[in-house]
């Protein structure tokens, strides 16, 4: 956080790809990150790097916080939930699971091969860092307190992150007015791919209806499916992306691009190896 | 179910891997399965067959319907705070992640390598038929209603579940009271392991403290692991198994040994190749 | 083959991806894939679609018979040593490692999850198709007789070829001549990279003086690096693609750019997404 | 080495699961293992432990180096081969495929989830370590010279090796006649299994007359099959074994039960999940 402050006093842009500027409460950032926070004035500027929701706010920035990978997915996925006041805001149940690239370049026990290959490694399974970000997010964007309960897994792919969230709804809706909701509210969105395939019966469609995460591997895109119990009264929406993509280097090069007046696509139309 | 209503008639024990069995429900069992129950009269004798919570029936029984993979994680994951009366009944979440050979052996889109291989496949996400299987059991050790969130995702494991469970407390509990409830509830069942590995800081040891699925990969154990969010209130509860093993065949064994009058570890002591 | 043909007598130009016009001996032909030719003067005209090899010949072709991804790999991975006489052309020892993408898009046991999941699954261990194209091409090269010994495994990953290709030199030649000779033969191909890293001993670089079969994943580059083992007396080379990119569909373009006299390296200038 | 100097004296026998004392050539240990042999006397009384070759020297020795992991595939694989005098035993072609188990439990970039999970990492590509004990053991059975050329690749697998020997006949001989001469070879091996399934062209059937990885995981069992190419004169042999298993701890157990009087086979009948 020093360096981006000089970097700032001298002038330069700052997309920060850390956490340091993510969190607009200071106490929950110096109880989270177990330290003092050494610029706090700075980081009530920063803007929270989600460019489909604070675009115009993101054009005019100096530092821009880039999310963590889980926080991207949960927080699109939920968005137009959470905008429309569909669902019980306190009870919302999110499990994350991510791909070994996830984890960082370093060398860890969780993603040894030996070890994650034919294995599922849950971790930080409770009050996640990223949890702090995703309820601070999608409490702006409903302007009321958000409650995510949020556990992560690491499972073995290599790109990735699918977030599993589910939320109850205050009243009856159905899969195809929830997919409509999500359509509009994306509807400008260059990557964001509303999965809107009908569910039938025969052998190779059955399983489409909702995102695959090898689709988005390597790209910029976030692909977002639902599907709602109506017996139970449950929405579950999966939301993916790619940790190193949309989830994180790709999704700065987007808010750069913003920030200096680039085509906002620019250097990211990549698309997946994968037809769905 | 009518071959199972001949060999019963003939004097034959049945232990039915199917779900012919599994429903007190017939109106349930009949809408879920989509057809009519040609011999209702011999599922109300059924003995649901997890070993751990149906010693006594099993032993005396002629018909054993096994449960499904899915459900036996989850209903060993969640027995001891039912029984407790421990945690909201009617808001339960759980995903299961289970490996490819829990999709059966035949040929299938969802786990052809080159599909599922860096993938992560949704699949019966909301109303999966083993939903009213966990909802039956968990009522009847509750003594109340049961209502289940569960949602299945197919991961690129060949062998082995995942339940991850998300219970909401009545009351305030901690890590170490629930740990302790969970090894005396089930103090006397072999096959049953808590994992009350503390959470420490050091790399090697934090991804411990919970369940890996390939421990008991090819065996007849099922692990259980735990967790409390105190801030957010909310329990995770990680169950895992082998589909093929104790969520399978193996359990078919172990009842048959118990029908039979045999030692009920026969032939089921192979542990897993990993050590956690 | 009589389609080819029809789109050939009403003035099309085909670029065939099957095995039908690969071959210049008809009996071979006609063993190996168990039927009569039906337009061998067809076949006559054919081009053999190595786009590094057939250049100028491709581009005034209106038939190319596009290659096997193991032929690629293979024939672009020795075509210097028999172009240059360096090694025993009638005992040459190829090991074909392909991902399950290489069995192609339908449902089969080797490629089906549970079964090559934790495996190596041998197949056409001896007499394999590709065969006769390799020796085919690489006699073509040498203007002699070249014999290949080939056998094929597929592995659990999902694209990619790796070919290892055993090699007895003629004479004494180091690492660095044979490096140094790929460099100078595939100096100006736009889609041949020769992997040139020194051999050195630190942890992070041991393994990357060899191509390693990520990095080509949905690209149209074949890798190639080699080593020698002065000792014994053998080159080994390793060359790299992905089956459905340079050894499938993205070759397939290469050569349809050069047949219309558009820009060779048109629409397939993706890279992989691992830097080595 | 010392250390096992120290047991000995003292009286103890000892098992060395390390490369000290597998070599009966002074100059190439202390070349390839780069120091000076501390106890060389010693190392001359070694028997190397493969118990199939040498169970009655086993059974008297106080010191067993046992092999390296793709030597026992490798010398099992190809030692009725050599016995029979039928093939060119200086052009013998190996490629040594190993899981990642095989790295050992140390954290390292080639074993590393993200690398090696989409991947194939040739190591050690000429010149490996184990040629030497490969040709040394098979010089013995032999009684000539014998030259192995060999190469190691990992692959994503968690355990176990496939070593894939190529060699070529002095005289005609049947894929028949050699699983014939193998299975006489091996007969009275309990942990030797010859898989001898016919060639056939439906679909479920063509991959399995060769062994697979996976049927030999987590145990003691080392599957060996072959095939011919009459056309070219080749034989190629599969040879299937657990690293950690009759690669390692397994092999190690079993020569302690010859040791000690023991019955060979004691704690080591546990069979693969994997039916071929």
């Amino acid at each position: 956080m020093n360096i981006t402050k000089e970097l700032l006093e001298k002038g330069s842009k700052v997309i920060d790809l850390g956490a340091d500027f993510r969190l607009k409460d200071r106490h929950d950032w110096e109880t989270i990150y177990g330290m003092k926070h050494s610029c706090w004035d700075i980081s009530k500027g920063a803007v929270y790097g989600i460019t489909e929701l604070h675009r115009e706010e993101l054009r005019k920035s100096n530092l821009i916080a880039n999310p963590g990978c889980y926080s991207s997915a949960s927080i699109l996925g939920l968005a137009p939930l959470i905008k429309e006041d569909l669902i019980d805001n306190e009870k919302i149940v999110i499990d994350g699971l991510s791909g070994t690239a996830g984890a960082g370049s370093e060398l860890d026990i969780a993603i040894h091969h030996p070890e994650i290959s034919n294995n599922l490694v849950p971790y930080n399974v409770v009050n996640h860092r990223h949890t702090y970000e995703i309820e601070q997010e999608l409490g702006i964007i409903g302007d009321s307190k958000v409650i995510v309960h949020f556990t992560t897994t690491y499972v073995p792919i290599t790109r990735g992150i699918l977030a599993i969230c589910h939320c109850f709804p205050k009243t009856k809706v159905s899969r195809t007015e929830l997919l409509d909701l999500y359509k509009e509210y994306y509807k400008d969105e260059y990557f964001i791919k509303i999965i809107d395939i009908p569910k039938e019966e025969n052998a190779s469609w059955q399983y489409v209806p909702y995102p695959w995460v090898n689709s988005v591997s390597g790209t910029n895109y976030c692909h977002i499916g639902l599907d709602i119990d109506e017996k139970r009264n449950r929405i579950v929406v999966f939301s993916v992306l790619d940790s190193i993509g949309k989830g994180g280097a790709h999704a700065a090069v987007q808010n750069m691009n913003l920030m200096f007046g680039l085509e906002e696509t620019l250097g990211l139309k990549r698309y997946g190896l994968h037809p769905y």
